[in-house]
């Protein structure tokens, strides 16, 4: 159970190591969608997505005994990089589990903020049992992306922020893969914004979390195959019951309504979002009569794309 | 001669049209210079590009008269939009010659705005003539994009603004096209920041800016091969003695050093900017020595890129 107490006292941990991110606005998609529209920047984070407030909080919350060991985690995307900043700052060692076919971009971004990196086989026994055996070497405290308490409590903050920000929002719209940020945004509203509905933006293509709440338990992500990287995990059993009883619904959208909004976001606002992010201006142009006439917050998770690979 | 009232007056006058646009800053681009570098972010501004700055300067200050018989320009490019806009926000219409070869997104873009487009071939004497025909029988005001005095003075805005919220800047740096925002620049530096010099960015391919400092008189651009398609054009008559009287120096980049920064500037600070834009990066990076311990603007002029078309 994550009170109100302990999402005030994680934002308090986090935000002098954190970009306060700034919220942005487009008259064009105000028009179109006929809604007043918010974007939470994540993008402009550190290491360029949101991850970093959880894994901070999570690592900060750690006793300086514990944290002296280091912190670990397996990751092949921003939760990597997010670790080893949290390292970094926190002046320890991030211990990072990478499948060996990981984008050597991400692969070199994690080294450059000093972690050490270790490659296995690119399945998750492989990943599991990598990480153990480094754990079990250096006594590091592992960190889960998205299923930890003190992970989702960090990812909170990122809504807490925009709450704070941008006042009376009918909805604040998030991306659900792991569940961290979904169950982190929906704990903000509740505690700080009771009046905003969480909705949650999924891909056609990794539709677990909306199978999920159908289904009224976890089901499996299988062969997820969507260009929002970000999004090809399943819930968790501590995020899974928050946002089975706070989440308002989950849009789901298409490969192509994900590339056209992005390509929206980047031609008009001239910032680049990474696909999982887009989802959620996906979700708001596909439901249109939901969202019209209201405030409606956008969490944009992230930035991180691989410039040599994009869908235009 | 543009005097400091001018430009005052200039400011006020356009201040409630237009974004006061972001400084954004970098703290991997701060150690990798060892600069302190800002960037004021024009990709932000109404129609991607600084250009609003002039042409809305120069319509605000036609009579009522003129301005009820319209705008007209020739353009290929971001003018083209900021001339569209500015008749919009002041109700009256703007007349657009543009080649017949201009991509398809910018046509219809300035034709999204209202504005009146005609085609023609693309050489500069068509351009010209189909354009005089059109004032002939408008009435129209003709606007040029970076020669007419109240156009150089409203691309000084941006600059004023750059001064006005960082403090003690030694240096701004501001790409050199056609010499509008390079002479705006020096212009609000000697009257409102002093100390700031100014130093021009320019492609190697395109260099008819640094031939002409050279020379002491205008040279032509001849078949500029650069990717910045917005400095492919050459000074003007108004903008050259100011340049040539008030510049530090220009920095010439090859066109690997442009691509170079700006996947350095959409990697790492999320944002999009146009090749005319980078330049002015790249040749921060290229004379590190100079800048070294400075506290550097960069005008970045815009962020209108085909994603279609990238060169990564």
């Amino acid at each position: 159970m994550i009170t109100k107490d302990d999402l005030q006292n994680a934002y308090n941990r986090v935000k002098d190591h954190i970009h306060n991110t700034p919220v942005l606005t487009s008259s064009y998609i105000n028009e179109l969608s006929g809604a007043s529209v918010y974007f939470k920047c994540e993008n402009f984070q550190k290491g360029g997505a949101y991850k970093i407030r959880g894994a901070l909080n999570a690592s900060l919350s750690l006793s300086e005994e514990e944290r002296q060991k280091g912190i670990a985690t397996h990751s092949s995307g921003n939760f990597a990089q997010a670790v080893a900043i949290s390292a970094k700052l926190l002046n320890t060692q991030a211990h990072i589990v990478m499948p060996e076919n990981a984008p050597a971009i991400k692969r070199q971004a994690t080294a450059d903020y000093g972690a050490q990196v270790y490659y296995c086989e690119s399945t998750i026994q492989a990943r599991e049992s990598t990480l153990e055996t480094v754990i079990s070497k250096t006594g590091a405290s592992k960190l889960h992306p998205s299923n930890d308490i003190p992970v989702i409590t960090g990812q909170g903050t990122c809504a807490y922020e925009l709450v704070q920000e941008v006042e009376g929002l009918d909805y604040i719209i998030s991306p659900v893969g792991g569940g961290g940020v979904g169950a982190g945004t929906i704990l903000a509203c509740q505690y700080f914004s009771p009046n905003t509905k969480v909705v949650g933006a999924e891909p056609e293509n990794a539709d677990d979390a909306y199978r999920s709440l159908k289904a009224g338990s976890i089901q499996a992500s299988v062969n997820p195959d969507t260009i929002a990287d970000g999004l090809r995990t399943q819930l968790g059993d501590n995020n899974f019951p928050i946002i089975r009883d706070g989440i308002e619904s989950i849009i789901l959208v298409s490969e192509n309504e994900i590339v056209e909004a992005m390509k929206m976001v980047w031609n008009r606002m001239k910032i680049i979002i990474e696909p999982s992010s887009a989802t959620t201006l996906a979700a708001l142009l596909k439901t249109k009569t939901l969202f019209e006439n209201k405030r409606v917050g956008l969490i944009i998770t992230g930035g991180n794309v691989d410039l040599s690979n994009l869908p235009f």
